[in-house]
């Protein structure tokens, strides 16, 4: 069976979305894709040069989010991150980043000699109303404004070429921007937001403002994960006099492909049309059937989380493990869920959800709430071992990560695979991550510790897919040779 | 009227189209995108990991091409020429590139601090049978064994870490890939060839043999440009072990998406699957129309020329210029071709070309071959003056460019702005090229020659789209300070 036919295989049938892209599936309208998919013929302009419709449909985006100049990105927020840090950030600079920032941003810093100074999420957040039975893995905080003035006053560092952050997180966490980016300008430096997650934010007002109307430099929304459009589109936002716009340009090209679908970019503007005209009301709909769901979704069982961003639907299950809630709602319910962490599961809905879509996991977790518990085991997903394991690496406060040497470096110095069990002490060669959400659990240049190897080991075993090792199993890992 | 309501429209027209991408709007074969477009949910695979489907359907495709291991693209050949490059050349090295390389070979030296030494195009190249009439714009020969020697075997120059060439050209001029890749390998270091233009070689007699079965280390397919895919899709293949795998994975995930299309890679498995099962049927119909056409169109006034890619039509015309023969076909005869250059009009045929789509051909051609000659006229396209002045930069024979520094170091050099007609003798500090074909006449780091401002002066004036220049107008240009 083809991809093409194992896909449309699947979405006929039953089972409903509860994952990206945001368009649910509902949002058609478009015809087979082969029928107008073009390339630059005559009338239809250049992404790279855009003078004609295209360049006209970036003004009517910017014009959505109040931007003073809006790119089309085919090449997903990653494309985005990869040109905002590479513009900004000069070779051999210093990027202070948050430590919770997504594999790209990894990546830009890894492309060039650019040392990082991170930024570490606030500890141990608890969304209001949630129980205390966080763990490791689950919620990483906001990045507190505080902290990026601390790191940028002291006269006796560096000061950084921008300042690279996440906000909304995966899990719907969001920053204070409007504090930070009044910190960051007075050091006439730019404020680069991965604000992926949250291109729905200044929809309606139950979400957060956007950062781009809260004053950062440069932001990044991935249109497919909360919009109606197609998997992998996603616009860049530029405002103020800091970033460098003419170098951004320049990058923007250098990452996205000089071929761009016309297909993808037809999405993208259909989209910001859509929300254009008519986005009052189809918020105002979804965010009452929304707010309905919540009010009805009270249970003895499950905790029903809520974040900075009402569309992140959280479930804590007390009577079964997470894993199990996970399964079921795929199995037994047919609806698929966007990501198991170890102490809940996550729901992602959006501007395209149904109320039939709401009302199938209302009855079903009403059904699962019913459950018998399942005594005997680790219910909150993470014993005290490896809790303790993990607080040597994932959550100690300061040193949470030990740089050794910066990404670049590392990358570039000559390795060796050893077996992890050995491989304590060591500096890494690669990453270690999970995908969702794909913020790195190790970096290459930072110490393998103890407890990361066990922490690692742990989530192999519980079956958790670790990505960025070129050892799936993770029976070895590539380590810089001690000589250099 | 949207982007996609313009597209639709004019689709659903009477227009041809004689240019990419190749499935020519008649491979329809799926749904609305937006009822299938997924992300990685279970069984659903990851690209940047792939295990299930996925690494089935990249399977597939390696089968295809003889290759042993192949890579999805869904950012485009960029991503793989991006990847393919910073795989194989450590910052700090050298790279032996080809001269006439799309611009995106540019950017990845750009990114790092790799220094190039070029490989110029044998000159004058003239297809067989075409007339003497050809100019500097017109057709760059193949990359000369004899010199891929001359620069590596001589013990006085630095051994480059990579040789990176484009065969076939836009144009569709073969380089002979075997004989170069032999003398490559005697030292050990990998031949990258951008086939982005070559997708079908290798699937019929009447094309040349793909780059994968001659020796090539890594090879870079644009699907979409002669095969039915969809724009933006592009395969990476590996052979033999002199290649960094490794390191070639990483940067394919640096390059690309983090949410890769599934509508995009449906659409390569597509393509694939259909060339496997009905490859020799589909291009033996196609090769029978198109030496059909061939043998029909003989005109007095209309050279049909046939360069080492039967599929690439170039017509030069003798009674009416270049450009007035591609706004004929485009506006009288609704057939769209896919470039204009100063002396010929390029039409791209591929395997989903029509016999209804030739006979039109045929038939324009027919009229357009009884018009009057316009006399007075430079029909050549280029005069004299210009002529001898781009013989001063772009068609000099061993120092066509002048490098004064590394394109990245001129990237990150301070730089201002001047009048161009001031600009002799500086160094520049951005691209000027053409797109098509996307390869630049000028690259940062370049001296500005008179000859350079001469031909581009005119070549804003004849109408032709100078990119990569932030003024457009070329009323000035962006030049790397004097005292840097």
């Amino acid at each position: 069976m083809s991809l093409y036919e194992k896909l449309t295989e699947y979405c006929a049938s039953d089972v409903y979305p509860f994952h990206m892209p945001g368009h649910k599936r509902r949002a058609c309208s478009m015809q087979d894709p082969f029928s107008f998919d073009i390339t630059e013929i005559d009338g239809f302009d250049n992404l790279h040069h855009a003078e004609g419709v295209l360049k006209e449909a970036r003004e009517r985006a910017a014009d959505l989010y109040h931007s003073s100049e809006t790119h089309f990105l085919v090449n997903g927020s990653t494309a985005g991150i990869l040109s905002a840090i590479l513009a900004c950030v000069p070779a051999g600079g210093l990027l202070l980043m948050a430590r919770n920032s997504h594999r790209s941003a990894y990546n830009a810093v890894s492309l060039r000699d650019i040392r990082t100074e991170y930024l570490y999420p606030a500890e141990g957040h608890i969304p209001p109303g949630a129980a205390s039975c966080y763990s490791y893995m689950d919620i990483n905080g906001p990045i507190n404004p505080a902290n990026v003035e601390q790191a940028l006053s002291d006269p006796g560092r560096e000061l950084p070429s921008a300042v690279f952050l996440t906000s909304p997180t995966y899990d719907g966490i969001v920053s204070d921007v409007k504090a930070i980016a009044g910190i960051v300008h007075r050091y006439r430096i730019p404020l680069i937001v991965d604000e992926a997650h949250g291109a729905h934010f200044g929809m309606h007002p139950a979400f957060p403002e956007s950062s781009v109307a809260l004053g950062a430099d440069i932001v990044i929304h991935s249109l497919h994960k909360t919009l109606p459009s197609l998997t992998q589109t996603a616009l860049l936002h530029v405002n103020g006099d800091i970033a460098d716009r003419r170098k951004l340009r320049a990058m923007l090209s250098v990452f996205q492909t000089s071929s761009p679908s016309y297909v993808l970019m037809a999405s993208i503007d259909s989209c910001i049309r859509q929300l254009a005209e008519h986005g009052d009301e189809l918020f105002d709909h979804y965010i009452r059937i929304l707010c309905h769901f919540r009010e009805q979704a009270q249970f003895e069982q499950i905790e029903i989380l809520q974040t900075d961003d009402p569309s992140r639907i959280l479930l804590r299950p007390r009577n079964i493990s997470a894993r199990k809630l996970y399964e079921l709602l795929r199995d037994r319910y047919h609806l698929q869920p966007e990501m198991l962490a170890p102490s809940y599961v996550l729901m992602l809905t959006s501007v395209c959800d149904s109320e039939e879509g709401f009302d199938r996991l209302l009855q079903a977790l009403q059904e699962i709430n019913e459950l018998p518990s399942q005594s005997g085991q680790d219910i909150c997903g993470v014993p005290e071992d490896v809790r303790n394991a993990a607080a040597d690496t994932a959550a100690a406060p300061a040193d949470r990560t030990v740089v050794r040497i910066p990404v670049y470096h590392a990358l570039n110095s000559p390795q060796c695979k050893v077996a992890i069990q050995e491989a304590a002490g060591d500096i890494s060669g690669e990453y270690l991550y999970l995908y969702p959400p794909g913020v790195p659990l190790l970096a290459p240049g930072e110490e393998i510790t103890p407890g990361l190897i066990r922490l690692a080991e742990r989530l192999a075993e519980d079956g958790y897919e670790l990505q960025g090792a070129e050892d799936y199993t993770l029976s070895s890992i590539w380590i810089i040779k001690e000589d250099t």
